[in-house]
């Protein structure tokens, strides 16, 4: 068992405190069972509410010693406690996500965030010179990537073993926006308002709600930068003004070409994530219905059905890992995964330590910006109906 | 979600004393995680080892505040308490179960405990007799019947889905026991000496070991008890002392008939549970590796795959979801799942409120009884070379 | 057991003619086996090579009655039997189609041609016409076309089991040429050098070779032609000239939107073709390594499992169809019942009875000029690096 | 390709003459379809019904050159004949077998047979005598020994990759009993009746049918033979006759132990048949439902997933395959692989010529004996309670 194994330089939790998540959020259950899973956390204050009271009855309903009307509030009241937060962690709507990490970045706090990180390209590098600038902690919960075989196919892939990239396949298939949802009355919860609120939820809703994990995903195990995209993004449903469905011809700064396929409107689909990366030695496919298995290809040789938990993965794999091969981990574990990066980050930063490299891989602003980048060129290409450059962000 | 989105009648966690599940042992770690998982438990007590000094070490290590050098001096010290224990999770090695297992029923504590039960069928059904007489709840952590998908096959066939039941095939099979691994120097760990151990690890490693798991699982998705065996239990191995293998065919009280395969001597296996069970009018099946998704089956008709999150599904099978379909839950969510059932049912008992019907499915003393039965019933139709009656436990 | 109790109304089998295939050609004993399988061929003529004597030595190896120099001379002699032929099989270079088709249909001749039908979009119109003004049959073996469950797919989204179609993805991924096999000394084989030669391979190797596959796949699935495309076709591996690699994005004439990809490129991958295809009420899932099996999901329900050789499925599949549920066919069989469409519809049309239209579907001389109107949009978009529109043959 | 690449050193195709496949026989058209796909046989005789008339119009229909009213004629007329026949291919019910073979084998002609080859071991001990005595070929259709991917499980434990054999698990599980369709008015075709009544189908139905093929597969791919078996053999539907279920505890010579499951009261099932083995070393998978692939497994490090077509595979897997990986072979072609098995070696006995090795792989008359004995020893087992020796035939 690797992740839970580790020690913490730190000698203690890290003291988290939630904002968002209260109610009948979808997210916030995940991220704090996230932050539950390996221990290496105390969550212990909140603002689970924009009402000052219901933001205290939600954090005694969730077991949180100490809930608070704002963020700043919090932020001043913890920093006069000597057991004050050591982190913040946003889970709110997309369009809250930028205020609360400056402040918390500000008051010299790591922050670990929802993605995606915000809805603007600007903003997001606002907040990655912020955290850089002041040396802190960013992570965004890009849970796709906390997968141990995905982890498994960026070493494989950075260690040579397919050879130079030359083509990819990406496809984020889902069906929730498949029938025509906003036509019914009662049909969205608000939960589903405001993801398909353009003000809130982001330009794109089908790139800002899955295309920009298909997106961090393609980057992370790459471990390169999209260069340009010619693509097609809209709706696939006859008079709907959400984009639902992008299609993506995607370069990548070290030539390869390929597709990345992002749809919430195929009916009956339920979360299908599937990657392929091919070399010009072999390749890699891995699909999140089988999170547990990667396979590695050669052309002429039988395929290898890697696992999570074998002893020969990758020390990136084998790190993120709790249980022997062959007791599945899943959705949650993966999640888990980017908290406990994000602990051992804030840890060794805390304790003047250098960071565990293999903790580093976590998605940062910086991801976080590159995917906001992705999305405008995106939405450009779809304008213009030819190529777009990505800006690169630094 | 259904799980975590339950609301306690209790008002607060259950707090809960572990023992056992320091050092490098193995099933601790995923204890703990059970526990914390859906935020249930307060893990605030602990016999973390036989060596009181290093007791008290292992909780500091692993945040629980108060470690003890023995369950005795635990239940005295908490019970003087006003924020003392409610409960104790026992995950020590097998021989140990009974001891602190009826000391905590003895105090009026309710139990959740490692499988199996005990070593032998009279300090199991003894166990039985305590918890009942004192109306204490007691779980066994038999986590594969936590799989949502496992309860929805147990509910569909109660609902009469496939008809009679008549046919049976249960599988377990394992490779950590293919090699010689009792010849190589230092290669058993501790961990895999007391299990070899027929005083510590029971009469018949691969039967108790996961043969229970089966057992159990055959018990909770049928509804029923086994009522005969005819088996050859032993080693695989020449020369091997340890029963590595057993092949059991089976006869359900029903009247059903089939086979269960439990080995561990399978080079190369992982962990690789399946189960079919047939009636009259349709079949189901479903395999650990794939844990999400249970086939329903039907003569001249297309199967349906159900998977987990469904609205569709059977509450029995929705209660024991936190996410929704295409977001794969596994093993730490199936063992949390008995966690769960088992905060349920202290809060329900605590509470002087009936009990969640969907939480009293969780295994308990009886089904450990059942299992130490089915047990001797397997060793006894090995020596007799004929069928042999399983006792069945009241 | 479909497609072989059919009876035909012809009354014995058809003479058939086959053209090339002789040698160590790949796709020559595949096209043999079809026609064999379900006996309604008689394969008793041939041209096996363009060296007259060669041509009657192969025939002679392959059991073939009568081995002739060249097409026109076959045609002339078998008019002159009494058992001559009456049908003419092409599966020569692509370059050479064209020819052999115009010479056997203006002998009133019907055929069945590999495919792509030629490698430009002109020749192939000329052959639609040709066909149709004799009222001749011409089938292309578009094999994956022949899968019963493909055809299930076809015959459920026509009957408005999906609802409207919105969203397409069609994925074609190989591996042979995701090394440098033309660098290597003696690497390339014969069969491989035609294929990468433009003039005789087609433009576009990846597009000829197997996007028309994908193509004619979408097509025959939907029942809609493809509208418009906007694409990025060539070389995955630099400096390479040839068409290793294709991404597209789609609009069929119904407004349903899209990618395909088609790649050559992908090493490891062996033959891997997927499908799905997404309306407002449902969707299917289809992939050739599994092709007994389809798909078809709705929004928050089990997805249905079906399964070739059920009495459920629609006559389309049905017909298609040799051997019950859980005897696998595949490739060679799907490949047959596009032989054994073409035994209908010539049995048909020389006993001067309506075609079954269950038979109609086989793709024609237009399905394979679309595919080529479709290589050029692909090609133009490329150039233009903006939307092409596809031509529309008529 | 394999097989169909293979020239014959006969120099012609095999003459051959089938006895039973006419009216709406199942297995008949498989038969045939299996000797015709490779092109080695030429179907010119045959005794299609036991009507005389009815016979030749069959053979006419079936595209039979020569229809006769039964198999002694048969065989003296061809006799007769300069290009008459050089073997018998027999598909009747299996009470029949018997006699078609020895009047076949004495007439000194090689036959190949349906399973089981008789419905009782003296017959078939018979038969292994008259065939070998006058040194001809005799090929039983265990078609699942035929698929290549079983081939390489074989060709791969024989080599030692898996090292000593300790561990098997096969399955054979239908569905078409699971309802009672004996009860239903015109529910039970004249196809199951014969089936189903033991003096025409055996004594034990469902090891007869199903049983004699798993217990052919585990011999096959173990090279050994089973030496004693503990059973259950019965009906798992209250009030039937017929044996459905069969449930087997096996030990084989070289001391492997492991259980055979086979049933046809599987309700819902198609054609579910799986096999694992496991040695010292690693262990090897393989399911007929995914028929192109087996696992080859080893403890701590990734499986490797060979299949069919890959150039790495045994000679005899190689060999066995006519298409490149990722083009799906399947049931008929497996089938077919028996048929050209049994060419090769009538052509090979025929030329004076040593008979290929690979080829002699092919189940043989005393395969079919063999399986006999498993059956009388299962049904004695499950008569005595107790372990029973299989006759080991010689």
């Amino acid at each position: 068992m690797g992740i839970s194994a580790s020690s913490s330089p730190f000698g203690r939790r890290v003291r988290l405190a939630v904002v968002g998540g209260g109610g009948n959020a979808l997210i916030g259950p995940v991220h704090r069972i996230a932050a539950r899973l390996d221990d290496r956390f105390e969550i212990c204050a909140g603002v689970l509410s924009s009402d000052p009271a219901r933001s205290v009855t939600e954090a005694a309903r969730l077991h949180i010693a100490r809930g608070y009307p704002d963020v700043a509030t919090m932020i001043v009241e913890e920093a006069r406690r000597t057991d004050g937060i050591d982190a913040v962690a946003i889970m709110t709507p997309n369009d809250s996500h930028y205020e609360a990490a400056a402040t918390a970045l500000d008051a010299g706090l790591d922050v670990i965030c929802d993605k995606p990180i915000t809805n603007d390209v600007d903003s997001a590098a606002d907040l990655v010179r912020r955290a850089r600038s002041r040396g802190l902690v960013f992570c965004l919960t890009h849970n796709y990537s906390g997968y141990p075989m995905v982890r498994e196919a960026r070493a494989a892939i950075a260690a040579g073993e397919i050879g130079p990239l030359r083509v990819v396949h990406v496809a984020y298939v889902q069906g929730s926006l498949g029938t025509r949802v906003e036509d019914l009355p009662d049909a969205m919860s608000s939960r589903l308002k405001w993801r398909l609120d353009p003000m809130k939820g982001g330009l794109s809703h089908v790139l800002g709600d899955i295309g920009t994990h298909a997106h961090q995903l393609l980057s992370f195990i790459s471990s390169q930068r999209i260069e340009a995209v010619l693509a097609d993004v809209g709706a696939a449903l006859p008079g709907r003004t959400t984009h639902d469905t992008a299609s993506i011809i995607l370069r990548l700064e070290g030539g390869a070409r390929g597709v990345m396929f992002v749809t919430k409107a195929a009916t009956g689909a339920e979360n299908a994530l599937s990657l392929e990366a091919y070399g010009e030695a072999g390749g890699v496919t891995w699909q999140q219905a089988s999170p547990n298995e990667l396979r590695v290809l050669r052309n002429n040789r039988p395929a290898e059905l890697r696992t999570r938990g074998l002893p020969t993965l990758h020390p990136l794999a084998r790190r993120a890992t709790r249980l022997p091969p062959g007791h599945p981990e899943a959705f949650l574990e993966a999640f888990a995964n980017i908290y406990t990066d994000f602990a051992d980050l804030v840890a060794a930063r805390r304790s003047g330590q250098p960071a565990d490299p293999l903790a580093s891989v976590a998605p940062d602003a910086l991801a976080g910006a590159d995917g906001l980048a992705f999305i405008d060129a995106c939405i450009e290409s779809t304008r213009t109906q030819t190529w777009a450059k990505v800006r690169q962000i630094s």
